[in-house]
């Protein structure tokens, strides 16, 4: 792998020069992977080019509308590029493409290069807004299902435009896919505003496990297999909880627990400006974000919720 | 009163040309009356004028920071101005000033015209877009203080840019307002990431009335007056619950029923496209938009439940 970096303009020359695409996108595939794969798959039919997104594991049926427009072709001898994958680990059950990446667009500074050409762009909140600037260097048409899918990516990484990550950029491709006429309302609603049942039941379940520690600093909430059952609740109706704790008015630790075994935890750590959610994870084997942040713990439920609370308030005794 | 329907630049010329504002919001103060108020204020200041805004009833803390940046000025005969207030009747406590507003600025597209000059632009998302291209005209420096203020008065008004009424300028103006360095992270925090422990706690009692009818299409749920003694819940805690039912996959119309005294229940109806909120509490003497509206019903909560239920099922029937 020479993992060449180059610039947009190359990207754009070399998707003219050569055909055949498979677009790989990252495992357990969200807005971004998906609607820039997506897009860029439009993109590059509408030049005349062969392309095919290969989309990694399961496809949540709330994303199925980003396929809206593309044509389905049979590829061989395929030219094999990724989207929104910083790290070759994260291309799971595409794995074994994983030596012959021609070409990698991506976002993530923290990107790990395993491609022959790179494109890294960290000032993109998202990596849809770099597949949105290639789309005007490659002068192409935005249709609806185009802007569909580059506002899912942006919308998506940004948390509907909340997060620290969007810039001017951001909004003004946002605002230019809203005038090319992409369904935005009913995408956000379908984003941001729209639960299964399953997840408001099992939230009630978690909710009652709601505890607060040091002077409701730090709020711990749990869910257990007994609880998920019950509510007939999968790991995408759980998604979600974890940002509950940390809404709390004063909450500046919230942490979230799921049983993944007997004996065997998954938590996920969310934390305000000042507390490192990584460090917190990290005393665990965990890792992330400086505000999100995630590790897996064995051993029982009341060990686990004192070894984190236990974590929380040495980071909160750090913080001062 | 005139009436007299005026273009921006005359509203530029008015300002420049007269001194001494009173500026006045609506009651229950939002995020986009109090956001553009305040940011008026700064501009009308920065062009040597004196200013002052009239806030309407409470102030809630999390609105706090948009004074910031405001210099307090002592004023006599004032030149009463509005903004955002689409009706007299919204004047509130500051309706002795009804016969007085010599300049109204304006979004909202039911605007009752009742000053001397109006200033209303339906297309805008906002007053506070409005108050922007005021700026402009103005030529005044985007201040971080009046970046907040106008920020805070598009993103409130849009659900943070989810909603429908969201357009191109929108999110040019949040670009520009993020770009001449306003807090728009914590500002999104604290306006939509951030719930007290008493809201946390009467929602998790109001979960536990959530009942679904018409095989999942109407969801209602209920709080009553022990239930927030119970959590020590205001008004304010209980707001936003009014959005959960709707959330919830395949709901078509979600209520929510809050008991204001004995058999007296205060309703908010919220539906998806296809259904009018409006229609449905028209039938109880309220009003709204077609997306969201209210009306008040007497009775026990056993026959409210029962009106809602029914009208519900009528108006699903009627869509078919």
């Amino acid at each position: 792998m020479e993992n060449k970096m180059i610039s947009l303009k190359a990207v754009a020359d070399y998707l003219l020069q050569n055909d055949n695409y498979f677009i790989l996108t990252h495992q357990y595939p969200d807005g971004d992977t998906l609607g820039s794969a997506f897009a860029l798959c439009q993109i590059l039919q509408q030049k005349g080019k062969k392309a095919k997104v290969l989309i990694n594991g399961n496809l949540q049926p709330k994303f199925s509308y980003l396929s809206n427009g593309v044509i389905n072709q049979e590829i061989s001898d395929p030219t094999v590029i990724s989207v929104d994958v910083a790290d070759k680990q994260l291309l799971g059950e595409l794995g074994i493409y994983s030596n012959c990446v021609e070409l990698c667009i991506d976002h993530h500074s923290i990107h790990k290069a395993y491609a022959n050409r790179v494109h890294k762009d960290a000032t993109a909140a998202a990596t849809a807004e770099i597949i949105y600037n290639l789309g005007c260097l490659l002068n192409v048409t935005f249709t609806k299902t185009i802007c569909d899918c580059i506002y899912t990516g942006v919308a998506t990484d940004t948390g509907c435009f909340k997060y620290s990550n969007t810039t001017l950029q951001t909004h003004e491709i946002a605002g230019m896919m809203i005038k090319y006429g992409c369904d935005f309302a009913q995408i956000n609603k379908s984003m941001f505003d729209t639960v299964s049942k399953a997840h408001i039941e099992i939230e009630k379940l978690a909710m009652e496990t709601l505890t607060y520690y040091h002077s409701g600093k730090c709020a711990i909430m749990y869910t257990n297999k007994e609880m998920c059952a019950k509510c007939g609740a999968t790991d995408d109706d759980i998604e979600g909880l974890s940002t509950i704790p940390r809404r709390i008015e004063g909450v500046m630790i919230g942490i979230t627990i799921r049983q993944k075994d007997k004996d065997l935890y998954k938590v996920s750590v969310r934390t305000n400006t000042g507390i490192n959610a990584a460090d917190i994870c990290s005393r665990f084997g965990g890792g992330g974000h400086s505000g999100a942040a995630g590790c897996t713990i064995s051993g029982q439920l009341e060990n686990t919720l004192k070894l984190l609370s236990d974590a929380a308030g040495q980071a909160l005794k750090d913080k001062g």
